[in-house]
């Protein structure tokens, strides 16, 4: 597949500037360009970007338009507001995307009863949909996908592959879930318990009789798990994105427009604000509140309340300048055992110096 | 679905206080009461618990029913010894389950040869049942969920969607396995070799013969992974609960009633004694050995062996008491470092004036 | 089964010492040996190590026979040059293999349109294969596993139940997929935009046009999951052996030859040289470049780039010699403060006692 400079810039609307009869057959990140890539640029241009860049057109904004061309003029350059976004719109002529099949309920999945699909929806041979399950209309429910009982999933919803939804959850519209997640699986509630066999004491399990309740445009990473609550419900707010391997924990109530990168794990009943980002890999501990607009850095153990627009960092984790202050004086720390070590010689010698003029001035004073 | 105050009592055998013929409609936790509900009351009650509080009925010990009352007079009070118990034995009855199937091995299902299944379990349709497999009697196992050729479990296993049991595993009676746990997969164990056609050395697997022994009563969290052993057995002791996305390696022997949140792993032959307790994304080093009632903090790196009873945290994690000594001086880093950079020119200056005291006395001793 | 010790010599070519009819019925490793089982030794010998050894023969290097001799000559020795080598190729015959079956692409697999299948290749009952996938010889494709339209597997590759192939992957020989893997996934990416709906703003997703590549020899553990590619690949070097649990973002390259214990997480386009080693848990930032034979201890949270054959560790990461100071230093900040304490009262009481000695001093001079 190849296509001119003139056909892509036309495509999305770009002044051209330029050869406009350049072939470009393929597509890549500017680090990865080969001959006859298309390829685009979001901040400042260096002779060293163009050295290495074997870009064979760039889709730029004006800005930065006149930028490459100090450097050089023998790139064709697609001229628009927003680069990343004028690339994104070309990429699929050089990534074909296969089209969306039209299935419908298909014969080889295995489908219970008193279930609703809307139009438009496809479940994959394969997917498994429990007893009393409502999906909207628009959804793909993929191979291996397991929907429980009494699940109702609003429309334009995707299940990837052998993602597991237990029973009686609810899912708003435009719902994204990545394959091997899990939602709702009983929360981590046990009564500790004596009695005659375990006189020692024994773990019994708390039922877990709640929900989880997922907004619109929620986006569910692979392998992450979303625990049901005990009572009532776990919800993930609208909006929210959150990425592979998370552990939301039961009755969290996570805000909407959240966005976590992968491996947060949060305990129980922790409740977010809007906006709220996390690093990959933070721990946020059991009946926290997390404010409106707060940010929690990769790693953080999260110990405490997280005001809000606050952004906490460490382990355990506290306000940034604070913390990062503490971790930059740490660095200091061999150096200043020495020098404390060097002050106590100091101090003892200067006593010493004291004393003895003491005892000269108490024999001259004689 | 409601129920007069008076219904609920009896249901549980609780003293009414208050008004038998309200009706009630639903349930929720405290702090999430909707007009209707009944709810329940653990702790100290104050005037703020109360004003929130939408409550139509409370399930209270007598302690707090006195409590309450000395706020309000207007919520029916169901009296017990255990009000956790109380509520959770009513809470069915807003939130009817499903009743269990009785679908035996599904038709729908994929089985091997040489099976064998106790009365009154399902294998639902889509669960895969490898060779020589051995089920105990009352057991679930789910759509999705393979077992491995010649794995044995006792009675009343639950085996949630998608889960996997790989070949030759054992698993005691009322065994839970949530969604996406895999058990029994490769230990991660290899040889770096040098040969001919990799002179800079390369990894060249060990073969894992050995199984995952898991003990009664033992939960499996959604999405763990439980290696297994290289000769021997991976162990899970009698009634340990681990949570979701917890690691652990091969050869690990967990001791019985081990309870250990979510994202904890332990690295390859660790030891553990019985009632070990782990916060959230704890690490563990390889071959170290957990003492008898041990606790470790959420988050913490443990890199040496932990004795009976004690409790450790921290990057690295060391006993409670000091690391908590450690962090709260490390928060006094930055002051220390201006505090001891005042000293040194305190001292310098100290040095100064008592030269010049040592000359002038020298003077004046001349 | 049972086998005398000269069965067990002559099949890896051990020089047998001592008793040559003894029967042997099992094997284990060291510490947890039975009456009858095989085992071996690879380190010292020490009496406590025989005391406790239950084992009928030993599988040793001549070096350490000659050091079990000096302790006790009732244990026959097997004689190799590596002790483990010759135990393991010993140990299948105390833990027998099933046969691999002979399947090819069973009808009660669900296979797409356009799929090419190698010789000697299974694909189990209940997997899932997209259309034109192309999977070469000598492969098993278990239960469950699921197979995106348009992937392309090399020969002997081994995709383990419920793993899950998103589209238009490449996977090189002898990969092995382990059970609940899901490679593919969307990379996490979305532009954060603000319109009329969303005034205060909402993340909008990127699509993901990018692939996976994995090598030759992969090894990915259960539960692991790797996203693809915004424009290019993500990229798993040849040889690379991950563990469970551990999260690869968009647009990663994993050199060739890495090794990662599990729950490592690495942001996007992270790129790493050869035979890069990571403990456990490892967390590493976008961006990064972790250079050739680095190391990088377990929870070490990686925030800069990590110079050739460097191993660095810390909360946050740096070199191993510097940040074990700093560690070691920590521990002595409690007594630190107290120290400095103690010095600031010192020279309070210096500087008195020459003020005194001043005045005295000026007096006498007077």
């Amino acid at each position: 597949m190849s296509f001119t400079t003139r056909d892509l810039a036309d495509r999305i609307d770009a002044e051209l500037i330029g050869d406009e009869t350049r072939q470009i057959s393929g597509a890549a990140a500017l680090g990865h360009t080969t001959d006859g890539d298309l390829s685009f640029f979001t901040q400042a241009v260096t002779p060293a970007d163009l050295d290495g860049c074997r870009a064979a057109a760039l889709v730029v904004t004006r800005e930065l338009a006149e930028s490459v061309q100090a450097h050089t003029n023998a790139i064709p350059l697609l001229v628009v507001d927003d680069a990343q976004a004028g690339f994104m719109a070309l990429l699929p002529l050089f990534r074909p995307q296969r089209p969306r099949p039209a299935i419908g309920l298909s014969a080889a999945a295995i489908a219970g009863t008193g279930i609703e699909i809307g139009e438009n929806t496809n479940v994959f041979p394969g997917a498994v949909i429990g007893d009393d399950v409502v999906i909207g209309s628009g959804c793909d429910i993929f191979p291996g996908a397991v929907i429980g009982d009494g699940c109702r999933l609003g429309d334009d919803v995707t299940v990837y592959p052998n993602a597991v939804l237990y029973p009686e959850l609810i899912l708003g519209h435009r719902v994204i879930v990545h394959a091997g997640a899990v939602i709702g699986a009983d929360g981590f509630g046990f009564r500790f318990e004596h009695d005659e066999e375990f006189p020692d004491g024994h773990y019994v399990k708390l039922p877990h009789y709640g929900s989880v309740h997922v907004g619109d445009d929620v986006e569910i990473g692979a392998g992450t798990t979303i625990d049901r609550g005990m009572i009532g419900p776990t919800v993930i707010g609208t909006g929210t994105k959150l990425d592979d391997q998370e552990m939301i924990a039961h009755n969290c109530e996570v805000g909407p427009h959240n966005v976590y990168a992968s491996q947060v794990a949060m305990a129980g009943s922790v409740t977010t604000g809007g906006y709220v980002r996390c690093g990959g890999k933070v721990g946020i501990s059991d009946h926290l509140t997390i404010g409106e607009g707060a940010s929690m850095a990769a790693m953080s153990a999260v110990v405490r309340d997280v005001p809000d627009g606050d952004t906490h960092l460490g382990y355990p984790a506290g306000p940034e300048a604070e913390t990062l202050r503490v971790l930059l004086a740490q660095k200091r720390l061999p150096k200043l055992l020495r020098t404390v070590q060097h002050l106590q010689q100091r101090v003892e010698e200067l006593n010493q110096r004291l004393e003895n003029l003491t005892a000269s001035s108490q024999e001259n004073s004689v």
